[in-house]
C-alpha cells in the first residue's frame, strides 16, 4: 500500500544496504501501519553527484519519501518518520543530520493496488480477505 | 496539468510501451478530469534491478503515481485510478497484481504551468481561453 | 525541509545550470517561507528522450515539485510557485511555456530532518535554537 522512495547521490548506498534499507522500512511500515510486508513498496533513486544539492551547494543528502494513505493518527505519523529516519542512519552509515523523512498521504480511495482500491485505515483485514480471497 | 510518474525495474517497458502507455493516461486523464491532452504530462523513471523492493525482497512492481488539481469528486478520482490501473496493465502486459495506482493532489493555486497558475477545477474553460488567449 | 525535484529530459540543463538553479530556488524558498537555506533540498532526475511525454506525444517540459510544510498561506504557496516559475525560466533558458511547477505539502509533523520532527510554519526560530543548540 505505501510507497517509499528513497533518493541519494550514486555510491551513497550499496546494493547490499538498499536490501537491508528495504527491509527494515517495510518491517516498521507494516508494524506501525498495519500492513502485510507484501504490501510495501520501496524504491531506490540514485542521482549524479551534481545533481543533489542542500543549501544550494552539492550536498550528500538521504531524502526518504513515503506515500501513505490518509487517516492514520498523526501521532504514528510522527512516530513512523522518525523511526524510519533513525533506522536509515543505523543502517545506511549515513549521519542522521544529512536524513529527511517525508510522509505524504492522499485518501486511501484514490489509490489502486493490485486492481482494488486500497482499504481505509483500520479496514486492511477485511479488505485482505475479501481482496486475496 | 496533471504530472504522471511511471516507476518500474528497467527492462519492464520498452520504449514503443512507454509512448503508447503515456498517450493511453493521457487520453483517461484529459476524459475523466476535463483537461485538453496537451495539459497532461507523463514521465517514466527506470530504476536499476537493485533498486526496486516489495515486500522487503526484490520484485518489479510497476508504480504509477499522479499528481492532479484537489477539488475532483473523489468518486471520479476513484474511477481515475481504476482505469489507470487495468489500462496499464492491458498496454504493458505487467500482472494487474504487480501494478500500483497513487494519486495525489494539491491546491491548484499551488501550481504554475506556462506561467499561469492552474485553474480549479471546473474553470478550465475560462482559464484556456485566458492563457491561450 | 523543503524537497524540490527538478525533471526533465536529458541534456536540457547542464551541470552548471543544475548549479545555478539549485541556488535560485534555494534563495527564493528560503527568502518566501522563512527558512534558513542550509534547509532547502533540491535534486535533479534527468530521463531519456523517450521517457519524458506531454500532450501523450515525446515532449521537453521542465516539471519542478516541490514538497513544503502544510499551513503556509495559500497566497504565499501561490507566489512561491510563479517565482519559481519565472526564475526556472530565466535561468534555465527554457521557455515558461513548457515549465510546470507543483507544490504538495503535507503537515511538518509527518517529516523528520537530522533526526528532529519539523516545525510547524512560523515556528521556525524555536526549533533552530533548539535543534542546533
Amino acid at each position: 500500500m505505501p510507497v517509499y522512495t528513497c533518493t541519494a547521490a550514486q555510491g551513497s548506498l550499496t546494493s547490499d544496504l538498499k536490501a537491508r534499507l528495504a527491509a527494515e522500512i517495510t518491517r516498521i511500515h507494516a508494524d506501525i501501519n498495519h500492513v502485510p510486508p507484501a504490501y510495501v513498496n520501496v524504491v531506490f533513486s540514485d542521482l549524479p553527484a551534481d545533481s543533489v544539492f542542500a543549501g544550494g551547494r552539492p550536498a550528500t543528502p538521504l531524502i526518504l519519501t513515503g506515500w501513505v494513505r490518509r487517516g492514520h493518527p498523526q501521532e504514528e505519523a510522527t512516530r513512523l518518520a522518525l523511526e524510519l529516519s533513525s533506522a536509515t542512519a543505523r543502517i545506511s552509515g549515513v549521519d542522521e543530520s544529512r536524513i529527511m523523512v517525508v510522509l505524504q498521504d492522499s485518501p486511501a480511495r484514490s489509490a489502486v493496488e493490485g486492481g482494488h482500491v486500497l482499504p481505509e485505515p483500520g479496514e486492511e483485514r477485511e479488505w485482505l480477505r475479501r481482496t486475496e480471497a
